[in-house]
């Protein structure tokens, strides 16, 4: 499903050029953070000169690096595109930087709404240069709408929910993965957005697909992780409260049909991130999530995932206690302590 | 937005070969009872003969023909594809019909997920014969992520939104607006849905966007409606408890931003069509949508479209009278007794 390009077998350049760093150039910190052995570069001329981690913290001894050549001197097989371009547009510089990249034979990582495999310029280049333009965003060309099928496997389904964009729904869903199979549980994450596919290898980016198709696509997923795992955790989007992606959100809680949900949350954010639309309380939220879901397919909240970056060891502590608190659920911060509260509440079910 | 022909200034055949009066003819039902003045025949071998009124009650003295060469001496100037294909897909034998009719000159409307103007072929014929290929589902090529700009304008914003799909949330608000215009308000119908595009002549058919723009396109939607308006009938879409499209319902709800809805239902129905998923009671399906829209713009419903086709007068009085009771909301079925009950509701706003 989806899977033209194994990020893991390649040698990739992120061009995250003026941007690296800020809002958004979160594809290139994601690249950084779960592709740490593939990635050899990252390509920002404002930022040239400096170590990775001096900028975003993690990525330890990979440079920045101010240009293409400069890059080549790492034998990069791929270019990964890191950072959302202001208006959804490829800047006229990054086209001559994707041209260069591809007349050297690498490939091109995107996850832009605007196709890469659709410019018929760069299409024929890529073609002539044998190397391949995958878009991580172009949903397949047939989906179905949703049937209710995702209610028929046997794996049990755990979608992560939230309160808003970028609170830690794809990040809460790898590391909640990957403690499970730590445990020996044959657990799959199941990608439902351009840097979990990146990361990842195979998805749909529901957020791409036509709404009619939308929670087709999220069943699609569903069925195809139930194949070979017995526990998925399903990577959510946006928000119910969220003005602009709320459909996406309501289309994967009833596409994907989980069996439980863990709610994400940035503690420090009272605001739809952008927005001026105040955050309702979580016990509000987690109320809107169960009770949407609960006629189509029941399923509770059974733990919570707190993204306390912007927090104090001291601020974080009191924040998982208080919601821990007005809740009734074990909470906490993933990227701080470690994911296995989260997954022995899951191991409950 | 969309408007690429009028079909109000147009002789219609609609095609519906071999499904006229079932489900799957829904289109052509809607352009019979709402553009009877410019529908002059319904092809359909297997009703050739018959009266269009003998078939689904309105559009007497319209006839069913056989085939296109029958249709052609009521001189029409448009074929309208009146029915839904099985999976998607166009039939041969309607490729021929169609391939036909834009060599007689005729304009094609289609409401179909499939673009006919994607159709090399047919676009080739039609440049040819000087006709246009109207895909009335087919979205402006740009739309923005919603931000809550509906809430700006001056008109009034009133939603139908409902309990399932094929309830009367079209029907209703064409009722709504023309009972608003005979009392001399300044009232406008805003399609969101191929159908409502094609009998009323503008509009985006949100369940062919892309799902991060699905209320970005509502949004535009209003902010069109508004500019020469007082009084806007947003055309509502699914409901929030249909597994497959209860993504586009919610996108519609928080891009449109109402200062009011109608909660449109049909009472013999107790689970969503289609599917066995049971309809929760009324008075949860309204607190569904009065819960979701509050953290963004909060909107009650105000009165109920109820749509009772297949009940007696005596069953229909009673219905009315028992979701009144239980809710406390005038309600009446439209078609039955006019929409003068709702507007009188909505004047109150």
């Amino acid at each position: 499903m989806m899977k033209q390009l194994n990020p893991k077998s390649h040698r990739i350049v992120i061009l995250a050029e003026g941007s690296f760093g800020v809002l958004e150039s979160k594809t290139a910190t994601v690249l950084v953070r779960y592709l740490p052995d593939n990635v050899v570069a990252v390509l920002d001329s404002t930022n040239a000169g400096k170590d990775v981690s001096e900028i975003i913290e993690i990525g330890h001894g990979i440079p920045v690096i101010k240009n293409l050549a400069d890059a080549l001197q790492f034998q990069p097989t791929m270019l990964a595109i890191g950072i959302a371009p202001p208006g959804g547009e490829l800047p006229t510089a990054w086209d001559g930087i994707i041209r260069d990249a591809i007349s050297h034979g690498l490939h091109i990582m995107s996850g832009l709404h605007h196709f890469l495999s659709d410019n018929d310029e760069l299409a024929e280049l890529a073609e002539k240069n044998n190397t391949v333009l995958w878009d991580a965003r172009k949903p397949p060309d047939y989906l179905p709408v949703a049937t209710c099928k995702a209610d028929d496997v046997e794996a049990t389904v755990v979608l992560t929910v939230g309160s808003d964009c970028r609170v830690g729904k794809m990040l809460s869903g790898i590391e909640i993965t990957k403690t499970a199979r730590a445990r020996g549980l044959n657990a799959e994450f199941c990608p439902t957005g351009q840097n979990g596919i990146m990361v990842w290898g195979w998805g749909i980016a529901i957020d791409a697909v036509v709404s009619d198709f939308t929670a087709g696509a999220a069943e699609e997923i569903v069925l195809e992780g139930a194949k070979n795992h017995d526990l998925l955790i399903v990577e959510g989007q946006g928000s119910l409260v969220h003005p602009g992606y709320s459909g996406v959100t309501l289309s994967l809680l009833h596409g994907s049909m989980p069996d439980a949900m863990i709610f994400c949350h940035q503690p420090s954010r009272d605001t739809v991130a952008r927005y001026t639309v105040p955050l309702p309380s979580i016990t509000e939220m987690i109320a809107h999530y169960e009770m949407l879901t609960a006629p189509i397919k029941p399923a509770k909240v059974v733990c919570i995932a707190l993204n306390c970056f912007d927090l104090s060891e001291r601020e974080t502590v009191k924040a998982i206690t208080d919601i821990e608190k007005e809740t009734g659920l074990p909470a906490t911060d993933v990227v701080k302590y470690g994911a296995d509260k989260l997954v022995d509440a899951i191991q409950q079910l």
